[in-house]
């Protein structure tokens, strides 16, 4: 393969998202067009829940390999966007709220306490990979943000329409993510575009896009397995009430 | 050894810097009292840059293991001072504006050209620690804070005093340091206060600020030994202009 250009290099990574961004998964599509039951509905957020929680602890393993202080600047808006300013706010808080409003308690949804053990699996791959894998790479798999705005929108607008537990209020978590996603993108892909300077490290980059939509997709795998119909909840697992 | 009661602890912890912390160092006590050549302050603040652009991994290093969102918020702040919210602001910068009044051309500086290789070591030993050592030691080894702010007063009345190249502007990294370090040690120190609850947990957090202490206390006989009278500079460092 030779080296892209700049634009023909960002279709190849669109064209990734076409492919196996996890708005493609069965699971996902039944979310957002009502499909779901209350029980997968809970399930998805429980389990999301782990995964957001450990996004700070991954956006702070990346920025503990920066040597450069404006790069570890941007990367720290994450931090703030996900941890907040102060008790009550950011992002982890949100989705903690949308937990709460579909019936989890707090203590419950910060432990952890039912989380599929696949779900853990993927997270911990992810702080994995960004710890380990190159620094272009650990950057490059953060692009799933390319495709997660228009997904949001999507998202958001079905379950509102579909799922009269869930209220514009219990979502608040998405309201701000667009906008922040667009802006993290940005600096992830001007740095993707300027560091990817051969054919093998284009694809790279494109492995690693490829290895988080992975990570995404496989979460997913697991709620549709245990909680789709016929469902085979694994012990430990949250059981939602029949 | 018995559980100390948290003002003994406290104490104990004190007593740690009274005896090992570096201002007690031959060198430093050189460095502010006027004594040292123009050549051992240049190195000085040669190497401690390498130590101060190394503290924001150390830090995020540190975020990266914590659960707590509000630790991560506490600690987050510490990355804020150190690099700032825009180009031009922060502490590495003022660091290394600092090196820049010194003579050094800021890109040597950046490239670390020139710092002690035991200086290298000793800075790579401190990351080591609060990445791979429980995490009640990570956090203990920052308590050197508890030290700091006194000792950033002599040292900077005393060079202003005794060097006419040392201007108060090359020094205002200094300026907001002891407010910022008595915050940060306030955080750290709840939380180590609360988190060793049993003998053995205090003497590894007492164990932890020695190490740290051994970390700066190890920087200052790497210059002593390179720049020092007789001084015998090791190959490839900073050679002082005769």
């Amino acid at each position: 393969m030779s080296l892209l250009s700049p634009d023909a290099f960002l279709d190849r990574l669109r064209d990734v998202g076409a492919r196996r961004y996890h708005d493609r998964h069965p699971f996902h599509q039944r979310l957002h067009s009502g499909r779901c039951t209350r029980g997968e509905v809970q399930a998805w957020a429980l389990n999301r829940y782990a995964y957001q929680a450990a996004i700070p602890r991954k956006d702070a393993t990346l920025i503990a390999r920066l040597d450069d202080p404006a790069l570890r600047r941007a990367w720290r808006q994450r931090l703030v966007d996900h941890d907040g300013g102060a008790d009550g706010e950011g992002g982890i808080e949100r989705w903690l709220r949308l937990c709460e409003s579909l019936g989890f308690a707090r203590a419950d949804v910060v432990a952890f306490r039912g989380v599929l053990p696949a779900t853990r699996f993927a997270v911990g791959a992810y702080v994995e990979f960004v710890r380990e894998r190159p620094l272009l790479e650990a950057v490059a798999s953060s692009l799933t943000e390319l495709f997660s705005p228009q997904v949001i929108k999507t998202r958001v607008a079905g379950m509102l329409a579909h799922y009269d537990f869930v209220s514009a209020e219990s979502l608040s978590y998405f309201t701000a993510r667009p906008e922040q996603a667009s802006r993290d993108v940005e600096s992830a892909l001007a740095y993707v575009t300027a560091h990817a300077t051969t054919p093998a490290d284009q694809e790279a980059v494109v492995a690693a896009l490829e290895f988080k939509c992975d990570v995404l997709w496989a979460m997913l795998d697991a709620l549709d397995h245990a909680y789709g119909e016929p469902g085979q909840i694994p012990p430990g697992a949250f059981e939602p009430e029949s």
